[in-house]
């Protein structure tokens, strides 16, 4: 970018709210030297609270924790910290059902990962690259709750390749109806997480309340936005989930039924040339590129592709003809990065460029 | 039963063909102590011939190599064995395409888990609780190439479970359409087979040639004798083939049309009570049950239910309304047992008591 | 055994204590149809307390639960439970320390594998195999806590195989010193005990309170009784802990200083040869063998050995000379059968065959 | 560096041997963007001679394969290459036997990872932080041998970070005696290298002509200069190696004996403040730092620590007094990248700062 928001005047005071979890440890990775947003506050559950961050939490990350957020203390999630602009959300659902309109409330901008508000008709379910228009709903949503704040929610981790995916098929085949498989990485359902009894050299073919999201969330994100509203997008899907040992990354197979289908070097440059929106571009975190297609017949794989593009991309593959629909294909999307802490950073970043946080 | 058919003349020589690989060796595990065959010839490579299978064989298997086997000598699979009964084929496709038809010619009934001659019209694709009539075929395939024993093939280790629970709904319900997603276990690819350099904590999205077999296979199996050939079922199967971390049992996400669906509870109902033709029960590997459905909500799963019926079995879970097509389900069913080499076994039971082999 | 205990008069009623957990399953399963015993009643943390059996435990077996199980009420631990003469003990640690002297207070047979009394000078720490005449310990216990039944132990599961291997060299060679290093399965953190995140393609150099456990323990159940006190074992070992991402099975490497070193061939034999004494032989869960040396390069192997014995018998291999100390070799052991529940199970068995416990 | 040795005038001429293995592409992508070499051929087995690297190499890195490479012809290895002044050698041994000596004679510095010579009198057996001054031996190598340019060797991956660390012991308190323990990650056997059969949920207690190397290469290295030749270091070491599913890292339990004792702090201290001589800082490849000592319990861990210093660093920890020697501890290295490709090119930069190679 050629102007930063921060120029000469520092950046973002932040919050990281539920910071000793496992997405909690991903937002202090992604967010250390970050161009914008300072992290000034970290909170967590009353049991960590008072301790310094490097005395309280497991940290299970291969990268060091960054030297900063070693010495921050853990303050509890209410009441409410003063004086940070930006709180990015790691809470579980329960406690951010509370949490964050007190904050939102307060005049923060929440950018969440917690699933609490995403079915909310005035809550943005945000994807920059496929919808940041959505953040119209914000107006909506101010009027109906006196918010000076807001909250703007990020997808589940597991579809959030997938939608992207879908938004690019979208534009040039139209999508009427999608069958999908995931098979989820451990780290998807955080730390302690999954027992390694239950998923050594095993399939969980079941990951609790993940099937209903995965059908619902992508015809609101793909939605669109008149008169201040959302219009939801016409769209039929059916969704398998399945707990697979592998550490990082979550894969679906799809298999899509077009309402004007193409032949198939249209469909892989479809997605090899998709960009998103301009205003989602030359954003810190925006992916580059937005989705990698790969040519080889086995990929991708999360082993050798999940950091594609730093874990941003979504990688798509074995693109071919479906005999019941119209094509097949694998996405691969990092499930804690692209699918979680990286996802609300990337919104924080769209509100600061829409200029709904300035400085 | 009340008489098996070696009553008071021993048991019916047989040989393992490729008797060194992975499903080589699970024909000798599940052969050894055989009421009805007993193998007294192994082949195996060139590499391996004249020396004793214990000497040569790798063994895989968490039980012991049986001590009747350690000691016999690999023989080369041509020219033919003279004075066996029954042929069970673990050989590789090239070879089998050489070698079954040989052991046919002579007189061998071969009870093959190669892919060789699946595709023939006039052989038959064999599951005894699925398509016990199928063995007609026999007669067509003596005509067409003056044989006087014959071939019979199992199918692929990865559509094995899923036939046999489309069988079970056929009946009650019939189905037109199904959306398969499998996660396959390691052992189905053979010894050394996966490099555990690409499948430790990874998914691989594709299996060689697999996806035509998962398309194909079901279709002819389910096919309906009429005038000494086989018509083939009309059902349309879109599949996606992964290679997962997991030791043996391959799993199955299905979604199924129905023709006439019913509800939930006659879908389970169907499925627990399938029992098969009479034909097919009683025999010494039947499966005790054909499917066993589980209720709890994460089930079947490798690690806890894929030797129920000594691996036999196969095992249907998360049976649950689909919102595209009627309803979806998960299907478990072990790859080297009921999915490789005893099927071949359960083939040759068949033939023995249909009387193709007497005595 | 020509004359069970039980003839004529039906089996001996038993409790298990802690039944829900990882190690309180493996004593449903080894109790189903035992000769011996007959559970009568379970007992569970008080989140489980009147609910059934079948109903509250997370069952993480691959074999089914019992179906005798399946009904029976889950007790609370404290008071005592009437009527029973032996209590198997899957207790933590904790709750050990308080309800297991309640039960010998009362007269029952408590053979447990919790870690409590263990250092107990008057407490037995038993392996049938090495020290059944250690239970003359019961003698000096009753009398200085006036109990009318007992506590005895077995040991922690890492040393239980290393324990049996330095018995058997111990009687040839005398054994001085030991260095030991674990490779431990993760059934044995019990469950949900290791997060899979923690070893999902990874080792944890580090187990809690466990290397001063594999230090002590042996020089206690090597020691020699003597005016019915004990005599410790003139033994030194340093022991390094590790957990590794297999399920069942623990390995120890080995390399011993033996005060009077023999030839290779004569350490092979002196394991492969070893009985045990005439009292722990033909009872109900004997290992047969006691050792199994392997002459293959590359054995045991946890996935192809730990079922040896039906997980009983210790599995020895690699045994080769040692640059600095004399030989060095491979143990394996079954954790959660020859360690723990199987354990406990052997040493009421010796307890039955030694008349401690009459009917 | 102040001045880097190509200032002015270009990147040395490299190629790699062996390229399209595991360890031949540690070398592509630790080569990528190398400030002193750049990569002008590669060469590769019969079968791959003639096809561009891109198209014939099965890449298993996570990164991608860096452009440059992709477009370059897989030579022969022999005849030997024109024009290349740096060869490393990712080598089998037995092609390593004959083509490393004639790369040698033509003049080029032979910077291999084979095992072929490093058993040779005259050959350096190097690591720059530890044995800088045995590069003296090339001299007597080129005596013996007629041989212009010359053949350094880099250790066993196993006994790299083992090495790295007796030698800051040794500089302290002498080191007598190590029993060593390994716990060794797949990718050291390269690809396809270990069945996944073999190793999915398994240990194997065996990694063929290991313990050997393991028992003789520190002697070696810790060794000597004097008068032009080796003296071995008098140290006797006793080693059990073992494979663990794991991708990359390898574990080694050390206890260890000294001359001269000193306290634990001293020890932590001593290792922690290794610097390695002066020579062999400040080059392109230096570990920054060379050990790092870690104070958590349960650490080093391969999938936390394996990237420390990118992969050069060797991690200690869980350092304590040892029964029966001084003190235990673990060590972590990273065998492709420490422990293979990496220590070829650091000997390598090592050459170039001593003036061996020049411009």
């Amino acid at each position: 970018m050629e102007e930063t928001p921060t120029n000469g005047r520092g950046r973002i005071a932040a919050a990281v709210l539920g910071a000793t979890g496992a997405v909690g440890q991903r937002f202090i990775q992604l967010l250390d030297q970050h161009p914008w947003f300072e992290v000034v506050a970290l909170t967590g559950s009353e049991r960590a609270t008072g301790q310094k961050y490097g005395e309280t939490c497991h940290w299970v990350l291969p990268d060091q924790m960054p030297e900063w957020a070693r010495g921050l203390p853990i303050l509890p999630t209410l009441p409410v910290i003063e004086g940070v602009r930006v709180v990015f959300s790691a809470l579980p659902s329960a406690i951010a059902q509370e949490a964050e309109p007190a904050y939102a409330l307060s005049g923060a901008f929440v950018c969440s990962n917690a699933s609490a508000f995403r079915m909310e008709p005035d809550v943005p379910l945000l994807l920059p690259e496929v919808n940041p228009d959505h953040t119209g709903l914000i107006h909506l949503q101010r009027r109906n709750r006196n918010w000076k704040g807001c909250i703007v929610t990020n997808p589940n981790c597991t579809i959030t390749g997938l939608t992207i995916t879908l938004k690019a098929l979208q534009e040039s085949f139209g999508v009427q109806q999608a069958f999908i498989v995931s098979m989820q990485a451990i780290s998807g359902a955080g730390y302690p997480g999954v027992p390694s009894m239950d998923i050594l050299g095993n399939v969980i073919p079941f990951v609790q309340d993940e099937e209903g999201k995965m059908e619902w969330e992508p015809r609101k994100i793909l939605g669109v936005m008149g008169n201040g509203s959302l219009e939801f997008a016409d769209l039929e899907i059916t969704a398998h989930a399945n707990r697979v040992p592998v550490a990082e990354g979550h894969l679906i197979c799809l298999s899509a039924r077009f309402s004007n289908p193409g032949r198939i070097e249209e469909v892989s440059q479809a997605l090899a040339n998709y960009r998103g929106p301009d205003v989602s571009r030359d954003l810190p975190s925006a992916p580059k590129p937005v989705i990698c297609v790969k040519d080889e017949p086995d990929r991708p794989q999360p082993r050798l592709d999940v950091m594609n593009g730093k874990g941003m991309t979504t990688v798509v593959g074995r693109i071919r003809p479906d005999p019941l629909f119209d094509y097949k294909m694998v996405i691969l999307s990092h499930n804690t990065i692209r699918g979680a802490a990286g996802a609300s950073i990337y919104n924080a970043e769209l509100l600061v460029k829409q200029g709904f946080i300035n400085l």
